[in-house]
C-alpha cells in the first residue's frame, strides 16, 4: 500500500507522466510555521541539473492545498501537489513488450495485468521521490532538534569524492551508468526513541528507505563491516553519564532503540538501469531477444540525487517514532 | 508496536526470563493441516547445542492454544506458546546500572523509565525469535510452493564454510565473539508479488529482518557490491518468455515487485555483544567507568542460530504479500 | 487519523473554504473502466438545490489526477480532487470566540490550540463528504454485484414520505432545522463477507458511518427495536438451502459476518446545528452568554443530502471487506 | 482482523470450548501498578450467576504472562490468559448442519469452509468478552481520571429497573429470551479527545462496541431520539467558560471530538438467540426445515452481563485516543 507511518502517516500518489504527483501527511502537529519557501533547498538538492543528471527539468513548485492556514499547520492532513510539466510520454511507447532490463516495466505489467501506466515507470518512478522529499521537509520542521549530515561516500566503487564527477562523466560518455552509497548521520535523536521489534528504528527506517527506487541495501552503524569484527572490537563502551560511547559501531541504536549517540545509516544505490548503450533483452512481441535502445532522458548516476531522498526517509521515520 | 503485517499479521509477546513467550497469527487461511510436529525441524535449527552456542537449553515445545481444530487451522487467530523453563534471572542482577556495551540494557531502561524487565534483555531478547520461527513454519505451510535455501556465507569475515567452526571456537576460547552473514534464497515467488512503495518486497522483508536482534544490515541481490558496478554489468537482461534473467543482480525484485526469478537476500549479523572477557564501560551507580564481567550463558556466534530466523522473517513477509 | 480501510483504503483531506477537498483511494483493482461521468449521478444526489438545502452551489467536478490511464484504473492510488469555488469565508469571522452550539467550533479550537482553519468548520465540515461520495462511486464500480436501495425513512420524527417536504419547509420558515433517519438496504453481499470481532461488517461500517458529520446513531436490522423483542420473535429461521431467512431482524449479519440476505442499516442524522433563529450561548471573548446569529448558508435538513453519503460509506466498507 | 487500536492495541484469540482465551495489549505505558486482583470486580460483573444467566461457571482467573514485572507494567505487551475449564463441547455436536437461527453457525461455516471450530460458537463466542473486560480493566488503570456509570436502561422493552428481574424470569420460564439497552456515561474525558473523520470518538468506540456479540445498535447522546428533534431543541448551548452545556444531546462529542461534558453512549443488545423452546429452521443435511432443540447452557438475557463489556469497550476506545 502507498501509506506508511502510525503517528506521522504519509500517503503518496501520482505517475511520472501524469498530471501531478502528491502527498497527504497525517499527524502533523498544529501550529508549525510553514510556507512553500521552506521546501526550496531540499527540492533543489534533489533536482536535476548537475552533469550526470537527467535533462528532464521540473519546476517542483509545491502547492500546499490543505492543512495550512495563516502560515501555520492546522493539525488536519497537510497535502502537497507537484505538477508534472516537462513530460514526454512518447518516449516510452514501445516499452511494454520490450522491457528495459532491471526496470519495473515487466513486473508492473504482470502485477496490474497490463493496466498500469507504463510511461516513464508510471507510479513506480523516481518522480515520486519529489513528494517524499516534501514529507521530509515537513518532518524536519516538526523536529527542529535534529541535525542531518548526508553525503555520497562512494560513486562507482570509488571512495574519493574529488573523483566522483569524473567517474560519472566517464560512465555517461561510455553510454553507461554508475551506482553509489549514500550515508546519512543524524544528531539530536533522544535516547529512548524507537519501539521493540517491528517498531525498531532500523525497521521503520528500512521500510521507507527500500521504498526509494534503486535502493538495494541498507546498513546501520558498522553494518556489513561490523559482521566481520570480533565482539571485543565491535562493542561500544559507554564512557560518561550522558551515555556517550567511545565508538559507534551500532550506529546509535541498541535493541532497536536510539541510545542518544549519532544515528548512522548507509544506503546502496544501484546504477541507473536506463543506459544509452544498446542492450540485448527479450522482446515479448517478437518472442526472442532483440537489441534495445532506451529513449528518454536519464541520470548517469541516480545516487547523485538520492542523498536528500534518503535524508527525507529518515526524517519521516523519526517523525513517526518521535511525535 | 509488537505487530507486523496486513494480511498475515503476527503479534509477539514475552520476556527472556518470564513464564513464556508467545505469538498470535492472524490471517491464516482455514483448512491448513498443522500439528506441533511440523515445528520440530525449524525449532531444532534455531536451538542451541552446537559448539559456540549458549548453554541455556529450552525444550521449545510449541503449545497451540487457539485457531486449530481437528488437525487443521480454523481461520481464527492461531496462537502458539513456548514455556521458558531454563531461566536464571539471578545472572542479571547488576546490569541495570552497569550496562553491557552494545546491548539494549540502557536504552530499554531509558525508554521505559526503569520499569522494563531487565532479566536477560527482557522483552528485547533473542528468546523471542523462537516465536518468529514458529510464525515462519506456519507461513511456509500456507505457501507450500516456496523453496528456501538458507546458509551462512560468512563467519567472522571468513567466506570458507570449512573454517567457520574453528573461527567460532577461536573467538570463544579468547572470551570473544564473532558475527556473520546469512544468505537466504527463495524460489517459487510468483512474478507480481509485492506492492508499490512501502509495500515493496524489500520494504516488507527489511522491516521484519531488522526486528531480529543483532541484525545491522540487509541487502537484496548484489546489494552493496551492486552499487559498485556499472549499469551495463549490473542490468539483468531477460532471456525468455518466462522472464528468466541471465544474471540476478536485482535479487528477483524490480520496482519492489518480484519478477519470478530467485529472491536473494543477505543479512549482516553483528558479533554477540555478550563476551566473557572483561570490558570497561560506564557504571551509572559508581559514576565512572568500571570493569564489567558478564555472567549468563551466551552464544559466541549468534549468527550460527540466525539462519532459520531470517528464513522465518522472509516467509512471514511473503505470506503477508501473497495470501 | 484521516484514513480508513485495510484493503480498500481511503485518505481524505481538505477544508470547507480552502482551495479543494480530495481523496486518495488505495487498493482499487486494475482494469476497472472509470470516467468522470460515472460520478455524476451520486454527486447530484448529494448536491444542494432542493428546498431545505443550502444556497452554496459547488460544481463538484471530479478531477481524477492519478491511478487512471486510458479509461481504466491502473492499480495505483486513484486520487480525485474537487475544487471549492463558491466559498465565503467572511461569513465565519466571529465564530472562534462565540462558538455555534452543537458545532465543532470549540472542540476543534481546543484540539488544535487555535491553529485549526475555522472557516465553515474547516476540516470538520460536511463539505468533505463530497470526497466520500466519490469513494463510494469507485467502490460500487469495483463491486457491480451489489444493489443499493437508500431512502429517508423519517424526517423530523415523521415516517410519512409525502409529508417530508412540508416538515422541512415548516422548520426552515421558523428559522429552525430538522433531523432524519436514513435507511440503506443492500443486496448481493455474499455470505461469508466480514471478519470476526473488529472486522465485523457492523464494526467496519459503523466506523465509516460515524465519520459522517451529524450522524449520532447506527443500527443494523431491527436494531434498537430488536432489543425490545423476545428471542422467539426476533430469531430469523433459515427457510431454504440458500440460507434465506423468513424474517431479517439481524439485517443480514450473524456474528459480524454477512449471511447472504439483504443487508439493512439505519442511521440517525441530527438536525442541522446551524439555524437562522437567534441562539444564546457563551461568548468566550465577552466572558458571558450572548445572543448568536449564525451567518452562512445552511441546510434546514442535512438528512436530505445524507442518503448517498451513507450509501457511499457502506460501499466503501464492503469494498474493504470483499476485495 | 482480531486487533484494534493504534496506540492502545488489543489482539484477541481463543475459542469458547478450546483450552483458553487470551489477549495481548500493546501500548500500555510502563510503570502502572497492576495485579490479578485488579481484575476481580469487573470480571465478577460479567460472570454468570444471577437468575437469567447461563449455568456455565468459569473461574475467570487472569494469568498475566508478559509485560508485568515487580507489580508494574513494563511497557512491553501485556498478555493475559483465561483458561476454559467448564466446557461441554458435546452439547454442540449437531449444529453444523442444523444451524441455530440468528447465530453465527452458518456464516462461520461458510466463511471458513467448514474448518471453523463450531463448539459453542468457537471463536465467535461471547466467551471472548472475558478478554475484552480484562483489556477494559487495564485501560481504566491507564486513565484513572475517568469515571464510568453503566446501567441497563431497558430490558425486554421495559424501562422500569424494578421489573427487570421478573421480565427475564418470565421469558426464561417460557423457554424464551429478552434483549435490552445498556447505557454508559463517562466523566473526565478531556475536551479535545478524538480525531477527525475515522478517528472520531464515535467511530473508534462503535467499531469496538459492534464487535461485542449481540450488539445491533449504537447511539451517542440523544441518538435516534435526537433525529426527531428540531435544531432549536437539540442544540446544546454553552453556558460557561469551562464549556459546560445546558443540555447534552450531543453526548459530549462535537465533530467527533469530546467537548468535556459527560460522554453518553447507548447500546442495543438483541435477545439471546439460544432459546429453550423448539424452533423450526432449515436442516442442511435433511434438506428441509426441521424442529431444532438447542442444548447447552445459555443466558435468558445476555444484556444482564453486557454492561461491563460495553464499559470495557469504551475504556479501550478512550485509551486508544487519549494515551
Amino acid at each position: 500500500m502507498n501509506s506508511a507511518g502510525e503517528r506521522f502517516r504519509i500517503t503518496l500518489w501520482g505517475e511520472s507522466h501524469g498530471p501531478m504527483v502528491g502527498i497527504a501527511i497525517d499527524g502533523v502537529p498544529a501550529g508549525i510555521p510553514l510556507s512553500a519557501d521552506d521546501f526550496r533547498d531540499d527540492l533543489a538538492r534533489r533536482r536535476a541539473g548537475a552533469p550526470g543528471t537527467t535533462a528532464r527539468r521540473e519546476r517542483d513548485e509545491p502547492q500546499i492545498v490543505s492543512g495550512l492556514w495563516q502560515g501555520h499547520t492546522t493539525g488536519a492532513p497537510l497535502t502537497i501537489l507537484f505538477a508534472n510539466t516537462d513530460t514526454r510520454p512518447e518516449d516510452y511507447r514501445s516499452l511494454t513488450e520490450h522491457c528495459r532490463p532491471s526496470h519495473a516495466d515487466r513486473t508492473a505489467r504482470i502485477k496490474w495485468h497490463g493496466f498500469n501506466d507504463p510511461r516513464g515507470g508510471g507510479h513506480l518512478s523516481g518522480r515520486l521521490t519529489v513528494a517524499l522529499v516534501a514529507a521530509g521537509v515537513v518532518a524536519k520542521r516538526c523536529l527542529p532538534q535534529l541535525r542531518f549530515r548526508t553525503c555520497l561516500t562512494e560513486v562507482g566503487g570509488l571512495c574519493t569524492p574529488a573523483r566522483f564527477a569524473e567517474t560519472v562523466e566517464a560512465a555517461r560518455a561510455a553510454g553507461d551508468s554508475v551506482g553509489g552509497v549514500v550515508e546519512c548521520r543524524i544528531t539530536g535523536v533522544p535516547a529512548g526513541t524507537g519501539e521493540p521489534l517491528f517498531g525498531a528504528v532500523e525497521s521503520v527506517a528500512a521500510r521507507l528507505l527500500f521504498a526509494i527506487p534503486a535502493v538495494k541495501g541498507v546498513e546501520f552503524g558498522a553494518g556489513f563491516a561490523g559482521s566481520r569484527m570480533r565482539g571485543s572490537q565491535y562493542n561500544d563502551p559507554i564512557v560518561d553519564a550522558e551515555g556517550r560511547t567511545a565508538t559507534n559501531h551500532d550506529g546509535g541504536i541498541n535493541g532497536g532503540i536510539a541510545n542518544g549517540n549519532e544515528l548512522v545509516v548507509r544506503v546502496a544505490v544501484k546504477p541507473t538501469p536506463s543506459i544509452a548503450r544498446t542492450q540485448h533483452t527479450f522482446d515479448f512481441s517478437a518472442g526472442r531477444m532483440e537489441p534495445l535502445v532506451i529513449e528518454g532522458r536519464h541520470d548517469a548516476c541516480i545516487a547523485l540525487r538520492c542523498g536528500v531522498v534518503v535524508e527525507a526517509a529518515m526524517a519521516v521515520a523519526l517523525a513517526d517514532l518521535m511525535l
